[in-house]
């Protein structure tokens, strides 16, 4: 792991979900930037402190000094968004399989450049779009594919959150906000940090992919340089229209992800604040309540519920989903398709952040992505 | 009451929505195009088959040609769309009090005639933007017009349904359904009958107006010649950003109309299939979820419930609220701003509706609402 | 109508219930014990003053002396509940067919007196348990009759109110309220006003009857001596269990009358707050949502719903229902069974409110239900 | 970890909840009755194979001959239910802190026998009742402490399953359920298994305690020995009246274990299918729906949750609180009072199960729970 030390939030999360499918174990990383601190946190985890580097450089060269069997295989990156992309193609580079934070990268120049090594240097890399672990998720993008949806005509996707309202209407405040600092943040907040997952989420469950966007960003005052609302208008293939909606002012919303997807024989909608209802609107039909761990389910939502019905799992389950298919295409076992986002998510969902942003600048254009 | 005979769905309602606040009776009308029909319609209701009229003009020259004291006061209008106008306006010249089922008219120069006419006659004109009386609409519009919620910064709204799903896919089908077939349905189809409603209840409960809008609509088959789904990027007043989104696509949902009003202090929700819930998420503090029937309620939403908390009231008695405030309105008694939408409401809508369409027209560019 | 006038708060809801159907027009009443009063009510209803009768007998011999096709044919029973039973007896004796309010009578005995009346006098009387009329109730009898949900084998239903709340800890308060009143209220507060109604909600959707209760009362304080909630145990046909939970106490509840049936093949839920939802619970199967207005509910449901999916129905359109059905009967017309509840409703749940205070009342032991 | 191998559903579950937190390792254990099994166990977690003892003997001899500081310091039992006792009583006897399944025993004499031996030897007893870990559990538990809800006068538990009811029809089938057998699951199937969940959830949320019980079970058929359905009326101090609502027959139904708290100054309702839901009724105020992640929650609620509103944490979270919360205990650092279930609430349990046995057994008579 590189980041995640005791002053991270986000490292107990991925290590909680490495740890629920045990197939992982940690055994060193590059913890914080402070090496005595790091090697704390190394002992607090009962960890030979020998292999608690003191940054990436010596992660690499030291654990690539050991056999291969005693060598970490695959190194979790959660540093800092800005961080992701050298350490990855580093990481890529020096042969480890990868599991990355989002944002992938910066840019989509630079995620195509870690596809590049990834196919050449022939390792896994997993990003972590969480919620396609969910089980209904996979349940739904199974349902989509084997058409019980029929031709899909209309899909809505939204991600609500509030938590930037209490901060944004003083100036003083949101100059202090990190994800309000392009040279933190990168070229987008709101649709960079979360509507990002809205367009990866469509993408997901209905296999379509994306060719043009007519989007409108806000960034609600004009000294504030990044959006922290917008709507995209999407051209999915052969002209299906589809909506991404995001905002991080939509006042105290929680995490309301939400995808509602509808074809010529039927709809679906799933919420990730309530993960375990998937609601199937079948053409003509009674509304259904699909949940986790029924016979009904898919092969591919089956094997990610762990417990019997009516056991509600949540967003580490999710994750955990994830870490045990990338286990398993890092160990050559066989695994559904989707099982784990891959780079591919990375470079599609950096294209998009790119095609928006350029459609708002533009006057609100339609934009395309070139794939 | 003209046209709403036994061959009429809408009259009916009408007519229900009439009674329940005891202040309507109905006496007389055109209640049929067969002259035979309308007077078996009358008898079956015990009223005077004398005035079942013909025809709108027996009716109009047989009830003026009363005494005043006994002259029919008040008309309803729930003839097909197209005859919405003509009828509105010669029953307002001959100083009739109006109330007009949805479309208003065909055009928004139209709706301004009618608008001009209203006043030089001095007659109530009632417009049935039905949801506009569900009291936790009432509640919703209060509580924005109190700055509960703060400035306002985001609007969306929604308005979802799937009954054109299984006719829209075949070819015949389509081509024998009213609504897309613009001699009887006018202009738009989806954004005339239902995106409509969204856009009122944008502008009903925040008190907002809405400046220009960016669309992009869909007919889904080149052949088909009016939209079925659509959404409307708004920008109202402030540069405040909103979304009407419809579709009548949305395969297998019913009548999904929903609106959520985000500002700097909170944020409220609605749904119309579960209209007696609505959800205020103050900024910083616990969810709540206010319902009718209760002290906490503001006089407005109170005067629109009538009976205790718990006892579903449904959409008759939406739409008898309307007629209510519309019968304070003819007496002369005071009300709430807002007791029931007027022919003010029935111009914006026509003016959001060909804008809508331009903006579509024209490449999806801004496109402005003069008022 | 007898009772009713402007002072009364159940009046209207009687009068929304009749004008929804268009089968009854309000002729005239003894609608006010002062007279005076009664004329300005009938005035203002714009009804012929002659027939606002200064009370029921004026109104028995006013009538009766009419021409049979001038004669008043049904008369609606809205007095305070003590005066329930002998009115509708003198109504039945004197030829009227009688919609009353709950409760029937005060005593088992006197329900049953009703019944040999009413039969003797081959009358019409409808008993306004109003939530049988709910479609989606409607839909769960027709569902359990055709066997959907195999044998029963299971039923639990649930009444929570919490307006007592308030008032039942100060003990100058709850002297004051009439519902514990034993000269105003009868045997029982709580059993009698809403236990009775989910015992009716068994019985009308299962069509079991129940052969005997062990019920717990609770009054919470020794000066009030009627209960305010109560648990029973049910023993039905075949050794089925029930429940029937009821309280007044259950803090800030509005009207949580909910039921769910479980058999051999499946269950169903339904809420009375939520009346438009029934879920059906298949064995082994997906969790389904049943709606008004479809295609795939029974013939009962359907003719039970005015509008089309998605458009919520209320409590007022449910008692709607039940004019209906009594309509239909008055006129001689074919109906559904269960179209409206009828004097053997009332004779049941009096005896069920007699078994339950016996059964409290001695030591909590089994009580037997004799039909 | 006793028990717990590759053919064991529960121990999974138990290691999740015990990595979650980082304070425990997995070292050593009897995971299988096989021993050559419970080595490959081991190989596949990457153990020493010398700690994979073949038996419980085995391993307490062997642990116990370790220095002080190399020994396992706490046991996880989820060996099948008849175990229990037994190897708690030994484990217990040789010093470790014991993490124990439900239930505890088989009857309320060995309970007790357990507690007087955790005095003794002075050691940790978690009992997995894992519902109390849920953070909104926890806050209700907080709430009514802190009186937000008054003087409690109404608790009304509902744990409804419907898993028997595809077995318990056929005669074959059902005879072949280990539930449904007195040897291995032990004088109650419903109550014993999930009854108790529900008893424990008042105990634990109110505070209060039962003082005695009217039950009636249910076996469905004659040659069923165990109860799979049943009703347990309370009285917990002071004359309050409770309500243990438990079923196996509830068709379909999945794990709907919810609880319900009414008070003189509001109502608390929770469901465990959506438990990150907590609804609070304030008397005369608007319903407030509570959810983890929040600073309005209490300390309790709050160190239960690790992530941001909105991201929904499910049952191996609840666990894993309770594991944590153990830690504390076994490392002597302070934990909040409730933060694990003690052998106390498995007196508690096995008494309530006692007492309900006896009362369905003596003519469903009040049964009193000694303590």
């Amino acid at each position: 792991m590189i980041g995640g030390g005791h002053s991270s939030f986000i490292g107990i999360v991925h290590r909680i979900a490495s740890y629920i499918g045990e197939e992982y174990k940690l055994v060193g990383g590059a913890f914080d930037t402070d090496h005595g601190r790091a090697i704390d946190f190394a002992r607090s985890l009962e960890l030979d402190t020998n292999r608690a580097y003191p940054n990436i450089d010596a992660f690499v060269s030291g654990e690539t000094a050991l056999p291969a069997d005693e060598r970490i295989e695959a190194v979790v990156v959660v540093t800092p968004n800005f961080l992701h992309y050298p350490m990855a193609k580093q990481l890529i580079e020096a042969g480890f399989h990868v599991i990355c934070e989002k944002p992938v990268t910066n840019t989509a120049e630079e995620a195509i450049e870690l596809e590049e090594l990834v196919a050449k240097h022939n390792v896994v890399f997993a990003l972590t779009h969480t919620y396609t672990g969910y089980p209904m998720v996979r349940q739904m993008k199974s349902m989509i594919a084997n058409g019980i949806i029929g031709d899909i005509h209309k899909v809505d996707a939204q991600y609500y959150q509030g938590w930037i309202n209490p901060v944004i209407h003083d100036k003083e405040k949101r100059k202090g906000v990190w994800r309000l600092d392009p040279a933190k943040a990168g070229q987008s907040c709101c649709m960079g940090d979360i509507g990002v997952h809205a367009f990866n989420m469509i993408e997901y469950t209905t296999g379509l992919k994306t060719e043009k966007v007519l989007a409108d960003l806000n960034t609600l005052y004009e000294d504030n340089p990044l959006d922290i609302d917008g709507t995209a208008m999407l051209r999915l293939n052969n002209g299906i229209r589809g909506l991404v909606r995001a905002s991080q002012i939509a006042t105290s919303e929680e995490n309301a992800l939400q995808i509602a997807v509808y074809g010529s024989k039927g709809g679906l909608r799933w919420e990730q604040e309530n993960p375990n209802y998937l609601y199937y609107l079948p053409e003509g039909g009674i509304q259904q309540v699909l949940k986790p761990g029924h016979d009904y389910n898919s092969e591919f939502a089956k094997v990610s519920t762990k417990m019997a019905p009516g056991h509600p799992e949540g967003i580490f389950d999710s994750m955990a989903n994830l870490y045990s298919g990338a286990a398993k295409a890092i160990k050559g076992e066989d695994y559904i398709d989707g099982a784990f986002p891959t780079i591919r998510d990375g470079v599609r969902g950096m294209k998009f952040i790119e095609a928006v942003l350029a459609s708002d600048k533009n006057g609100n254009s339609w934009t395309e992505i070139v794939d």
